[in-house]
């Protein structure tokens, strides 16, 4: 692993890292905000995954979390969304390729050979920062947005014991009945019958979560009619989940939106992590 | 004026606007966050001047200052920092030409047709928030960063009883003895003559501000030597001058440093602007 930028930050250490991933056969980029706190000993983490287009950079430089964070003592981690290179391959689309690796493997050409990203987020990037930072991995939570959400949603569902509490801003949570969803999933995987344990909506009938869980939605949302909110806030009734459902006046899918109420997911989670 | 784009933020609205500007012969492009108390009448406003390279949007994306400006009431108005344009002059350096306006007025060619940033940032760009945003300009301050930090102290002491408080993050403070600023005041104006009232730590020992000030600068600033933070301080304690220069162990130069210290900066200006 190396270093490619630390940042004093809020008392803590912003960084940025770079590593040689087997899942992915790529470099792959993150950053890790640790608190001051990790100077003591392993502070709990919130992992915060993003959307379509976006690098390990975007919420690290415009949700607000480290804020947040440094008040709470987490840590927090933010991974790439997909596999990147020359090499790699990719799609004219934004929805579709590098930065759209939507947390799910690949089994179809050419997408197979580099995108792994449930392996990556779930089992090769966690066990590189037990390894190498001050983190209690018995205290993990998960965040995302948009695509990230859907990424924290189905892997908070399908990792039960992984992680104290889950939330998502805007998350895409019925990808099998979307336009974000049908079409990756149809890329990466073809075959249908892989893609219900991917989608929130049906995992949340099948499973649901065992702990609280909090989802942020604007009204104003531009990508409203993608998200497949009505349907998860559905399941999320039937099957009497714990958790907050809430739907914001007035906001959209942007990084303002996130911010607004970065501070409130992250006493969300603080609660739980340190409970 | 045009509106390019408006978001909620934090129980408010952070715009983005575009207008014909007669001082740079350019369109110019801003940002201004309203807090959600303007929907009741006029409320303060805090100037956030931006450093070299940047445009309106790196502090309205990265600084963290909707938040506390939130929390206060306080509007938050972003300027760009120079002209820009295929017609306008520009050259190879990222710290001359556009992006780096300097906050001044050109006299020499090519950067006297439009780069009038001085005129720009301290008499039409006010009379044109005056005019279209609910806020009462009897109450400003004005805060900036690196380059901006420049903008902000000179305009602070160049324009006595215009501003209630005025703070920076590692300002460029003795432009006329450091690179940032020799080479653009050459380069801008020529005349060394001029150069003395655009210059902080010349400002402080002939005019001082009548009111609060604060300064924070990294001690691991990586452009310390640029800054001319030393000189600076002889001449704030030598003038006695009200205020506070800090310098924060282990901070550097960048965002992460200034949302940091956001808070604190805010809530000193809503000290001054609610007195």
């Amino acid at each position: 692993m190396e270093t490619v930028s630390e940042n004093a930050c809020f008392g803590g250490v912003q960084g940025v890292y770079k590593h040689r991933s087997s899942a992915t056969g790529t470099d792959m980029t993150f950053a890790v905000f640790m608190p001051e706190e990790a100077k003591d000993g392993p502070v709990p983490v919130l992992w915060f995954l993003s959307g379509l287009t976006c690098t390990h950079e975007n919420a690290m430089t415009k949700a607000g979390a480290q804020t947040w964070a440094a008040e709470q003592g987490i840590a927090i981690i933010f991974p790439d969304t997909s596999p990147r290179g020359e090499d790699v391959a990719d799609d004219e689309a934004y929805d579709l390729g590098q930065g759209a690796g939507f947390y799910i493997d690949a089994t179809q050409e050419p997408w197979s050979k580099n995108f792994k990203m449930w392996t990556y987020t779930a089992e090769e990037l966690p066990a590189l920062i037990a390894e190498k930072f001050e983190i209690d991995m018995s205290r993990q939570s998960i965040t995302g947005h948009s695509m990230g959400g859907h990424g924290a949603l189905t892997m908070a569902m399908a990792l039960p014991g992984r992680f104290k509490s889950v939330s998502a801003f805007a998350p895409i949570c019925n990808p099998t009945q979307s336009d974000w969803g049908r079409k990756q999933f149809a890329a990466y995987w073809g075959d249908e019958t892989k893609w219900g344990p991917h989608d929130a909506t049906l995992l949340m009938k099948s499973e649901g979560f065992d702990g609280p869980m909090l989802i942020d939605t604007g009204t104003n949302d531009q990508f409203w009619d993608l998200l497949g909110a009505e349907a998860f806030a559905a399941a999320f009734a039937a099957k009497r989940q714990e958790g907050i459902v809430r739907f914001q006046k007035g906001y959209d899918h942007s990084y303002f939106f996130i911010s607004s109420f970065m501070e409130d997911h992250m006493n969300f989670h603080a609660e739980a992590l340190w409970a």
